[in-house]
């Protein structure tokens, strides 16, 4: 299985297009899409949806993540990254710093394969892609990559007390692990005091709250609301506990 | 194959996280998305929608449907129904009865299989794709649930005059059956008389109009225009015939 | 290999039942989702992007293309191109013209195979979809198509000097092929002179530019910025060279 996670939209070509080559190089290897509406430009907030989206994936699934940190950015590498035995191709822009931090054992890789051809803004399609295919369908990592120190995001909090996607029904999903924080605590966001509910059904309609959401994150919402627009709050929103 | 209808939207981690949990249980299975932009919160409507849109797919097909009644209702029972030999997994919410009605012969099944780690807000993932997963592979419906009498939903209307969907393009979808209604026939919507007509290009550009639609619907729709701004309509908009 | 490209969007009904159709009819053959969201009912510009859309494909995947001309045309004929070895199937509405010429070898057909039953508004489920699936299975092109003449759009320019695709973050992809476009050229679009770069980052935030894209192209920009919006610009603006 190769899983895609991305911030492309699903509008567009850039999509078919990573399928296109999937399908071609890697024939028969189940696609899913993870997501393809990853905060845009955002490595940082991705990284956190990231880390928890993988969780229902088969253990030797593979996943090629690609959330834009700047086109043509020299400091760009294309990296590869073994985090308890699943693998993870993308950028070495952060984006994949909190699936390593969460994992017992990450090994990370430089991608050294090249394409025959390269373009400048579709790395993704161009090479992303080629190597998550020839890892799925057998190709020694050896081949394609070399051994590297671990990423240079050290100073990145790992979670992340703020709103890092906002969904369709106007949710806001934070980055903090809502394990160990009792349903009793309040939240501040916006100025706005929220208390905590285990469904939306506990909650009287119009009332905001807060909940552990299927991510095993802290999410805000509103009952037969949308949160996002009651608070006029979005990505990057800071929240206290 | 399994064939998803969801009120989940495309964007977010969630239609991703379904695949991902179908991919792994039921491998080599072919998955497709019928529809993830049911009417929200609505089973009435998307009822109406779901009982046609399955017609295309094989007699074996199995249909995982899941539109929100309102997560942690404790009146919501997760069930199968069995409707002319094709199998649907879903809420006890409604939002299989039309499927029943419109059936020869159906059976229902309350689900007793529990998952291991059941979140409290995606019982799509936790609960009804393994489930269908389970099914899809082989496993027998006995094992995963037990018969129950027919649902609870005797006083909806078979047949919805109202609007149920309305697309992209702004065309409206009504729950009503085009099959008796001659094209002769006028439709009142919104205070607007509208007349029948076989295709788009019969009528003069900006004209409303009905049809017959292609899943057998009365549909109203403005030749190059979009219907639902021109009307101000959405989904409950009364129709009258 | 089937590969859709449509104008269907994705929300609503119709690409899953798309999907439905050839999931049934063709088991076990890889759906590609090229894009949804081609330009609607402007077969010109969609001819543009589609050409270009299906270089990564396989060569011996089947292309399903269907942007609407019109629903019930009677101009409109169902047509099967062979291009260059590849086959595509859709509408004979220019559709299909670009890759035609950008074909060494092009032959047409006109399908004579009609389904059970036809819907007035949804050939792409009802036809279409059908004959890309027998085609797709092995199903002689002979039995279901017999040849033609080739297309009637001989006084449509190859390169479209104009606007052909707005993406989701605001570029403006353009029918003009950036492959002999020096990058020290100039565009004109909307009274505005736009300078060449190769990359997103070689330009100062703000700064509007060209660049070849992806897809071999030339696309207008804004680097952090949206170029559509700032410029007010949409599908058919004219370009200037």
């Amino acid at each position: 299985m190769i899983a895609l996670f991305t911030d492309f939209t699903l509008n567009g070509p850039y999509v078919g297009q990573m399928h296109a080559v999937l399908g071609q190089l890697a024939p028969g290897v189940c696609l899913v899409d993870l997501m393809h509406d990853a905060p845009r430009c955002d490595p940082r907030a991705a990284a956190c949806l990231l880390a928890r989206i993988v969780a229902p994936l088969p253990d030797d699934a593979l996943v090629l993540a690609v959330v834009d940190p700047g086109v043509g950015d020299p400091g760009r590498r294309a990296v590869v990254l073994e985090a308890d035995g699943r693998r993870f191709v993308g950028p070495d822009n952060g984006l994949l710093e909190s699936v390593a931090r969460t994992a017992k054992l990450s090994r990370w890789w430089q991608i050294t394969w090249q394409p025959p051809q390269l373009s400048d803004s579709f790395h993704g399609r161009d090479l992303f892609a080629p190597v998550a295919a020839q890892l799925a369908t057998g190709t020694p990592l050896e081949q394609l990559a070399h051994m590297i120190p671990a990423g240079h995001f050290a100073d990145w909090p790992t979670e992340l007390a703020e709103v890092i996607y906002v969904d369709a029904f106007g949710n806001l999903i934070t980055g903090l692990d809502a394990g160990d924080i009792d349903v009793s605590a309040r939240l501040v966001i916006a100025g706005n005091t929220v208390a905590g509910a285990r469904t939306f059904s506990a909650v009287p309609e119009g009332e905001l709250f807060w909940y552990h959401n299927s991510m095993g994150l802290v999410e805000i919402a509103q009952n037969r609301g949308n949160a996002a627009l009651s608070l006029g709050c979005g990505i990057g929103t800071p929240v206290e506990l």
